[in-house]
């Protein structure tokens, strides 16, 4: 995603009651934030935030995080949702350290059109590679469960190896998601790239945590 | 695929020495046919058999089987190899009873192209749904290891979850194999259907049996 310099970015992110500034202090305890026992949905790479909050919209009874790495794409976020939701927070946080924010924390994970990392030297940076999938282990609360989609063919076909030699079980796989089974809510990049008519892939998958 | 009849059908079916006709005498024991230690390689549904025939011809050190329900088909196999190769026999058998001709004789299985059965009604006839992988499971010698290839999109999607459901991990996956990785030997129908620049499909899975 191309990184527009956004004005007054500070000022937004500083007023916002979106921004959680210190999510280690909630870590194993995310649950007390919401003040209720509703599950909490994770999005890694939320981007300018248009599934999420769309989602958090929706379904009242489900808490949704949503992380990115990226000031100016985290203010666009903030600036889509004027109001503040209760079931939505977001937080400015890098991916690779996730363990140190979650802790038993989360039911799902969602991985909306991660960067692909095109080069083979830098496949351990995709969000679905054997490292990010260790980091993960340990921020569910029960079993872990991932959706994930993507345009890209190259990181969908490395991604189901990786989810597959992981531990992960496939529940749902679909290699044109917008022709078999339309979603309710998608974000805006995949809005762009499915009018193009490329298919979106997309797989659900679960590792059974004993 | 079409079945025409074929003239002479069985002559040539009772002629030649590539049929074995008594596969069951040989359950546990096809090394002994091929009088040799080298892996054996299992086609089911070979149809006219190129892939089959060009492999055993280029890999002599592996035994290759192809098994083939319908006779019309299994004789055009015949007549495309007019000379008998040591390392290669068909078996005119319905892959439904596998687990009565093969018992930890098979390296490496080979689904390509199979009848994909569309009615969600015929799933369980799909040569990748859990009543065949079940029936698989005492065929393989030491790990279960398949290769499977289509062109069918619906077909592939479930084989993925359903090689995954039971057991099979993903050593590689293609959603374009004729792009990323131009397979040597091809089966005819794959010709046929990769010269229109549809994509082919390719997973290799394998399921340790401990």
């Amino acid at each position: 995603m191309r990184l527009r310099n956004v004005k007054n970015k500070e000022e937004i992110l500083d007023n916002t009651s979106f921004l959680i500034t210190n999510p280690m202090d909630y870590r194993g305890r995310w649950k007390k934030l919401f003040s209720n026992d509703n599950p909490i949905f994770l999005e890694i790479g939320m981007g300018k935030g248009k599934f999420i909050i769309e989602n958090a919209k929706k379904y009242p009874n489900i808490n949704f995080i949503g992380i990115e790495k990226y000031d100016n794409v985290l203010v666009k976020a903030i600036k889509e949702c004027p109001i503040k939701l209760d079931n939505l927070v977001f937080i400015r946080y890098d991916a690779l350290y996730i363990d140190e924010i979650f802790f038993h924390d989360i039911d799902l994970l969602y991985l909306n059109f991660s960067d692909p990392w095109p080069k083979t030297r830098h496949h351990n940076r995709r969000l679905t590679s054997p490292v990010f999938l260790n980091k993960y282990k340990t921020i569910f609360s029960r079993d872990s469960i991932i959706e994930f989609r993507t345009d890209n063919r190259d990181l969908f076909q490395y991604s189901l190896v990786s989810f597959s030699q992981n531990g992960y079980i496939f529940e749902d796989v679909s290699l044109d998601l917008h022709h078999d089974n339309m979603p309710l809510i998608t974000t805006e990049y995949e809005d762009k790239f499915s009018s193009n008519n490329y298919p979106i892939y997309y797989v659900k998958c679960f590792s059974r945590n004993v």
